[in-house]
């Protein structure tokens, strides 16, 4: 079913002002996943009702929800989805329905951790309460799905509340792509500890760098932060030094694909030339990220594959081609920034500063983090 | 008249292959002005015909022929053509009608400095050609439209004699906006030495980065090193910083808008941020430029002046919008390279490297540079 309705007003309105959620459970066992559409940000803001698992993998696909920890989520909903019709099954034929909806969920993006993590989640809740039948099965696979969701939106907000306190009152704030509330459950992972201290009366100006090739700064950073009331202003990637030179810039934050042991950091194209513009004005420059984003089988930066993305990102934009068909063009999707870049990594487990192998291995092995002070 | 025609083989071949002439002039005193048509580039290729003076202003205006060195000769011939038809009156009045014409034209652009200078030259030379009549005076004008083009040719060609040497056989060079044949009579600022490396036998690989807001380096530069045959590969500005880490890039050159007496150097924006990143990976980041652009009146970067661009420019590309109306953009034009990060600054009248004001005085006062050793 693929049938929009305008965004509903959410209860946590006092933090996100505007913002649309980015996914939400309507109702109980006969609900539906409402999902907005992020394809038609920001010149229309629509949630799409899913109430088949088909609608949601055609959402995963074509990035109507993007973003990790927001396209777990939306599988996890959508295993249940898939099976939800089928209760009345005998449990062996339920399990075989559930096997399969689980597969063809994993492929809707086969490189996406956080799909394939959901997926399996659901999976064993369900399979785990099969001694209940086909309906304790659904019904465990729903609860799952929530718990993720739940959990996804407690990681994300204990991010915001360990880094709030580093955001400068008064000053300027710049992020880079989306590592918000769009790509997460709620509150996101770097803008997370800005929603925290608007909420708690930090006044401060945000500067989204536009993030060419895909421009998600542009796209749905600005949206989301001016849609919660938040002051953001969009620059082109290469006035960030500038903007930097002028003092206009106290801080820095983004968000993270992988982190290494070290604490050397992979994230969206540009960041590694802003974490250099950065270190020379001495701007304080963080990353903000779940603990499983850490990756410590992994030495360092050089151990970190850079995915080479499609030309036609960098060639063709908004339905033109700007470049001769006679010149190439290259377009790595990630770069690498170093740690000694990086003054602080902001997780949900506590915060790492400085960033060193041992600071990060304390922070990790603190478990959930309880709080201030 | 606008009629177009298709872009017709050059003579210069041997170094600019199937690069169509920025402009030229064809014919004598009943030719008429070609102009390349900017603003449909790379997707078409046409020469604009001029025959009278409102179709080269229209062409200044609307940006159909950009870059200073560019505007200027346009607008040399542009005063010629504005008066052609009139040598049969009386002195006189032949004279008035030089002098509406010359500002007509200098109110194209107002704030182009090359486009205000040559509208001079060009008046200055026909009024001294007063005693022998209007026949005269209009045979002058297009003689100084002539000797301007001729010496906007020999100085970009200079610049890429001076500079040739630097580029580095078998490397990487990267290159920001379009400081090129595109942007001149011929040859351009900085594209200059790759052109003439490249005629001598140098084999190298160009990065162009994209240039946004307004993508010329996508556009352009990738246009004109493609066209002539030298190897190009388009890259988004956040995307330097990381193929200077991975070893891809031993030279950059850039052009420049204005350079103070120290060398601190005004540019496209985003130059800045490339240059950070060439001075944290000890890659050499040479400014080229003629020796006009020198303004000595400056004593550093502080006194330059940095043009804010409209919003317009970062917030709609390709006709469509990116960025919700909430949110607030900004679009400085230029940003400022201090000369503590170029590590020499190419001129038609020589090299000066080291970048200090002694070496740049002593470069200047040179005179006309008459070739290596």
């Amino acid at each position: 079913m693929t049938t929009t309705i305008a965004a509903s007003q959410r209860s946590d309105a006092a933090i996100f002002g505007n913002l649309p959620a980015t996914l939400d459970w309507m109702g109980d066992f006969d609900g539906e996943l409402l999902l907005l559409d992020q394809t038609i940000l920001p010149n229309e803001v629509a949630h799409l009702r899913c109430n088949d698992v088909e609608t949601v993998w055609e959402a995963i696909k074509v990035l109507r929800v993007r973003g990790a920890p927001a396209i777990g989520v939306a599988a996890a909903y959508g295993v249940f989805l898939g099976i939800r019709g089928d209760w009345r099954l005998e449990a062996e034929q339920f399990v075989l329905k559930l096997e399969k909806v689980a597969q063809y969920l994993s492929d809707a993006r086969p490189t996406a951790v956080n799909l394939a993590w959901a997926v399996r989640g659901v999976r064993s809740a369900a399979l785990a309460a099969r001694d209940g039948g086909s309906r304790a099965m659904a019904e465990a696979a729903l609860a799952a799905a929530r718990e993720i969701h739940r959990e996804d939106i407690e990681m994300c907000r204990r991010i915001g509340e360990v880094g709030a306190h580093l955001v400068p009152d008064g000053g300027g704030v710049l992020t880079h792509c989306n590592a918000g509330a769009l790509a997460t459950s709620a509150y996101g992972t770097a803008l997370s500890p800005l929603y925290v201290a608007h909420r708690s009366g930090r006044r401060f100006r945000v500067f989204a760098s536009e993030t060419r090739p895909l421009l998600q700064g542009a796209r749905l950073t600005a949206f989301e932060l001016a849609s919660a009331g938040i002051d953001v202003t969009v620059i082109c990637d290469g006035a960030v030094a500038s903007l930097m030179h002028a003092g206009e810039i106290q801080m820095a934050i983004v968000g993270a694909d992988r982190i290494a042991a070290n604490g050397d950091t992979a994230n969206k194209i540009g960041t590694y030339s802003h974490a250099l513009a950065a270190k020379h004005h001495e701007v304080p420059f963080y990353v903000a990220a779940p603990h499983s984003t850490f990756d410590l089988s992994l030495g360092s930066a050089s151990e970190i594959p850079i995915e080479q993305r499609s030309e036609t990102e960098v060639r063709e934009l908004g339905g033109r081609r700007w470049i001769t068909s006679l010149a190439r063009c290259r377009n790595p999707a990630f770069d690498v920034t170093p740690a000694g870049l990086i003054r602080g990594i902001v997780t949900d487990r506590g915060l790492s500063e400085p960033v060193t192998i041992e600071k990060i291995q304390e922070i990790l092995s603190n478990g959930a983090w309880r709080g201030p002070g």
